[in-house]
């Protein structure tokens, strides 16, 4: 049987994560104490409904007993996120995901049985800042504190470069896993492909090893 | 020269993005109009001030013309957003980047001259989206509609295989770029590789030939 989903809070974050699991086909329940965010959910969530996740009784009569994951989307107040997570702990909700305002809140949380604490802008916010110190860098993964995979930009540098004339993996031991030219994807690259400018290349390697390659093949003034 | 930014607001985006900064070696300048705000990043930031954004002699008395890179991450108050980007935008600033609350404000943001606009709550609920639905998904980077990389545990399924008897790559398309075994990355998997419960894979392919080779090997129940 498909899984049912819960969303408590329709703000940015949680109206976001409502609207990606309807897209994936999943029924949701999407419940916030504001009547315009619900409306904006009505044709995209299974069941849009305004009331208050504070109130036990609302939750069961919507039948919250039989959702197999909630997320706990409620950032502002803190209140409300813990005592809606202690109510949905108590009903025996299976699992349960909280955004979390702050590692304060984050402890509380864990010890009243969220499975899983959530920082949505803190993550997003390092993220960013990511890309911004190297605005070659498009996106990556923090794969530990040492290694990551990284989307980097192809600039004067390597245009025109074949993979082996780069040689990377031997330069500075990272690996050129991908490349993405406009729509398309290339996951098996050859070593005499040509690279230009503007492909986007995927490098995994060590933090360090990654940071040699950008500054000899990335960064460009 | 070591680049300078400029952080407008620190609620928890525009505060992670300040200490990620600090991190990694920049200095930043940060304003809120908040005391308690400004007095969690005094240690943090080279300069936390107290001031409107809005106010145009503020960012001009603070040195803000000197500042390569601002970003404005104050959120609720779309108006103050909107008038902050524009003065910085007057004020000569070479790179810009603004938070947004939703699309319509994003529009108006790329009229009046920001760079570069995002929405972390938004993104981050598409990622937590994604790895809720399939919980054996830890993180995963869009490179294209179509294709994606994506970090998955081993569980029952592939403990104790080797790569090569798994056959990832001639059964479902998709490439295992890394293992990651606790702290241990392995950025150059051998085909004898044994894998082991709690692994943790790097695979890069298609979205349809990821989906597959979830199904057949990591999906448990
Ligand atoms: N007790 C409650 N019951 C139901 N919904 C609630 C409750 N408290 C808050 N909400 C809803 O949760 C949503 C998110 O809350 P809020 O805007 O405070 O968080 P936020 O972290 O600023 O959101 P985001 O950054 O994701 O936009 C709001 O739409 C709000 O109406
Ligand atoms: N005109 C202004 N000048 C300086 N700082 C401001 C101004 N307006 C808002 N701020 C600050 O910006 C910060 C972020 O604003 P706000 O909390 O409304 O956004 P948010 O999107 O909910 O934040 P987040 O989700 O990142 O926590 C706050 O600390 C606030 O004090
Ligand atoms: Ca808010
Ligand atoms: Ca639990
Ligand atoms: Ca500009
Ligand atoms: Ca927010």
């Amino acid at each position: 049987m498909k899984k049912l989903y819960g969303v408590i809070g329709l703000g940015r974050f949680g109206g976001s994560v409502c609207l990606e699991l309807a897209r994936e086909g999943f029924e949701v329940l999407a419940l916030d104490r504001d009547e315009d965010r619900v409306n904006e959910f009505k044709d995209i969530a299974a069941h849009a409904v305004i009331g208050d996740s504070m109130d036990e009784q609302t939750l069961i009569d919507l039948g919250f007993k039989n959702i197999d994951h909630v997320i706990v989307a409620i950032g502002d107040n803190v209140h409300a996120s813990i005592l809606t997570t202690l109510i949905l702990e108590e009903l025996g909700i299976k699992r349960i995901t909280v955004k979390a305002q702050n590692d304060y809140h984050e402890k509380i949380l864990n010890k009243i049985g969220a499975d899983h604490v959530v920082h949505p802008e803190r993550d997003m916010g390092k993220r960013i800042a990511h890309s911004i110190v190297s605005s070659n860098i498009l996106d990556y993964i923090e794969l530990s504190d040492e290694y990551s995979v990284v989307e980097v930009k192809v600039g004067n540098k390597m245009d025109q470069k074949t993979i082996q004339e780069l040689d990377v993996r031997a330069r500075f031991g990272c690996n050129i896993v991908a490349i993405k030219r406009g729509k398309d994807v290339n996951v098996s690259p050859m070593a005499d492909e040509v690279l230009r400018h503007g492909d986007i290349l995927i490098v995994i390697g060590s933090d360090k090893d990654i940071s040699r390659f950008e500054k000899k093949l990335v960064i460009e003034e």
